[in-house]
């Protein structure tokens, strides 16, 4: 039966009922100890058990150890760093879906932000797609940086430093711009540059009021299809005995905007 | 410039104000034409222009041309047969994005439908990925041998006229089952030794009593993380000068339940 | 047992399964039937039977017949006539419980629309309190008072023709002002003054831009503790078999404004 | 002008920036001080003011003086006790919408609880109307009547200690019958014999396996019309430069029940 190897990313989750349901990422590394409020996990005693095992910690708290999801990740993993707030999971497939990002999308993303839908992309584009990432702040685009290698995430990416409203975009014939800024209508010329006739231009809004001001700046070019839409997940409480939704939890992430470049447009 | 080749798909949207937005998919074919309520396209014409240009019915009508995205193609493409509901579209992403499905990923599905679904992970998971869909119905699974390939979808899939329930899964140590049939429950165990470890079983589920009844026979089998979703997307109307949700439009689809396998349970 | 009188709002509800769930509401006048697609329903008839029993159609078919509530009647009594577009009941309740509306309130209505909202108020307001409705439009005014009368609403309300952003408000130290106009920032300062102290202004506003004006319209004004909501309702499919919300339906209204009247304002 | 009296239900909102937006509801009494984080507040002082105005804590701490509505009650008066939790405000306004809960109307609660919606009810059904509140935990009824005095609600309701599902209901011929209870199926055929032929059958029902065993029992009555919904509210963040629902609130509360009470029931 296949072991963890080093450098896999594990998830802990305890089979004991907690309150906070809390889980650990870690990243194997022989000879490592990772300390939490439970105990520390000996990294080589987990480097022996396959995955979907128990392992316990020192003072004997028992968790599954199972390979990590990017999710896992970017929720648990104490050394994947928050430059910005992420674009949540709930919305990272809704992009992929409506915008047709597939195996050999060539994706432009603007505002790298933490990296964690960098690395949602780079793993869906595969080994003929590519992501071109831009940053405008220095600092971010360093810990994202990190934060992708972290992850493992396959070299099939670059991280730009640079503001995009300034200074353009290198690319040209993408699938995709997405822009996760605070003023996605500075960009929109420059978008409309790099992409091929087809490609959308996706923003990530988080108020009306930057609606507003992208469908304005929007109008100004051959844009068409335009789809704003607003995504939201509710839990629902896994118990068979009572079934019913979470009573809270977040119902409002940003607006996502869609739209596909054309050649013209006709009046 | 690039022009469209034979055999791509083609979105036409109207340059004209339609009140249903009607957009029409076609797949290019040299010498023939298409016929709507707007005339007819003319393939051979079509074959002329470049993706993004503009196009005319030979009754006048002005069309966008575009690549189609694949949900353009399950909701315009008339070539496109429904053997049964689909999937919905904004629930693609919350899978794949949960399940972790990526680049290289091996899935199960079971309950093929139209294979709209089926077409979106092949898209996916790319060369090194595969999805093994499994129907039980045979006219069901023709139906959506035929829409995968007038989809074009590569061939990194096969479609099996099976009823896993009672026939179970060939394969083995696959990171994802995906279940859209209507007794989830009664391929739990199928699933179970389908899986690695750590790996996803996904149901996709309508009703609450159908959620009891699959949690209960869940609690059977190691598997632990349970969750369960419901997504909702609301449509934004995109005009600057009255920007408001859309009054009216789908509110559910489907509950979403995954679950991790796990090698043994602690009580 | 009671019988139904004349004058009675009777609600006819199929026994029989319709597709459309169709139900009629009819006003009870000795001599008159009233004919639909199921055949004429004789109010002699119904005259002669008691609430909760079972009519028929000269052409046999089956209704429960109740009485109507106000519910019923703006949605299936075809002498209840829309000028515009009604409050939608849905919002009807949060309005009162958010601003308080109770037994005794004094409330003035801009906007009289159709007159469903206000018949809402004047039932809950009681012998004590009063509506005070104004409408700029005299047709719809003339509607609204119809629609009152023949809904039966007790006499605890008067409608005036005319435009409040230019003439104003009559009446002072009001409990609550409810705006349902497509410019509710041009009323605020006649509002403030009609209203007393902890007194409610309300705005049913439809789209983010009629949002933004309004909000800068109140700053300019003694009023806090702001709030904006959007209620939403889902259907649950009532089988006890198959038990999920319904997939379609109505999933937005318009936004609703409350603000209070202080006498100052600190910065 | 106005001034506060004894007895008044006074809301302390801050006039300060403060994160939580924490109000205090305060009853005014002579000579009474009320201390808080930010100081205290002195009855005699507030008696002195007119509504609308600002007062200071005896630390400078300025504060909006309003007249507390039923809903600053609920949540920011300490004096008001919670025996259970409350319906929420949000759902008020739905059940007296779609049950017609009107200025003269008799309802019969069961599951007086807090005794929140109990008091909603009775400012509502007015001088005409009555309240009849059943709680089968003798602690928890008496909480709730001293709730309902504190709020100096109108004597126009009864709590009585009873469980109804052993001891049924005294009342006949009342419009509504509403349970708030873990098992409203228990109750169903003492609130069929309660009610009047018309009149409305309510739960207030927190999961869906509750939801079932509801309908399952409803089907042995005549009772039609059955409708289910769900109701959410979601707040959206005042402020004119960025206008968008807040990120994170209450997405569910309880599934709400209606059915309607006929004679006799065709198959």
């Amino acid at each position: 039966m296949e072991k963890f190897q080093e450098g896999d990313l594990v998830v802990l989750i305890p089979t004991f009922k907690s309150k906070k349901k809390r889980k650990f990422v870690i990243k194997l590394k022989r000879g490592l100890k990772t300390h939490t409020h439970y105990g520390s996990f000996d990294h080589d005693y987990i480097l022996n058990v396959s995955p979907g095992d128990v392992v316990e910690t020192n003072t004997g708290f028992k968790f599954y150890a199972l390979k990590a999801t990017l999710v896992d990740a970017v929720f648990h993993f104490s050394e994947f760093k928050y430059a910005t707030q992420i674009i949540y999971p709930r919305d990272w497939g809704l992009i992929l879906s409506f915008a047709d990002i597939k195996n050999g999308s060539k994706v432009v993303e603007i505002g790298t932000g933490s990296g964690a839908f960098t690395a949602f992309l780079v793993f869906r584009v595969g080994e003929k797609g590519f992501v071109y990432s831009y940053e405008r702040d220095p600092e971010r685009a360093e810990t994202a940086r990190k934060n992708l290698e972290k992850l493992c995430v396959p070299k099939r990416y670059v991280i730009k430093v640079r503001d995009v409203a300034k200074d353009g975009i290198d690319e040209k014939n993408v699938d995709v711009v997405f822009a996760d800024i605070p003023e996605p209508w500075t960009i929109i010329s420059h978008a409309y540059n790099a992409l091929k006739p087809s490609g959308f231009f996706v923003a990530y809004i988080p108020t009306y009021n930057q609606i507003e001001k992208t469908l304005l700046e929007l109008e100004k070019f051959p844009f068409i299809d335009i789809r704003i839409i607003e995504g939201f997940v509710r839990d629902i409480q896994p118990k068979h005995y009572a079934i019913r939704p979470e009573l809270k939890g977040y119902y409002f992430s940003a607006y996502i905007l869609f739209a596909r470049k054309v050649l013209r447009k006709i009046q």
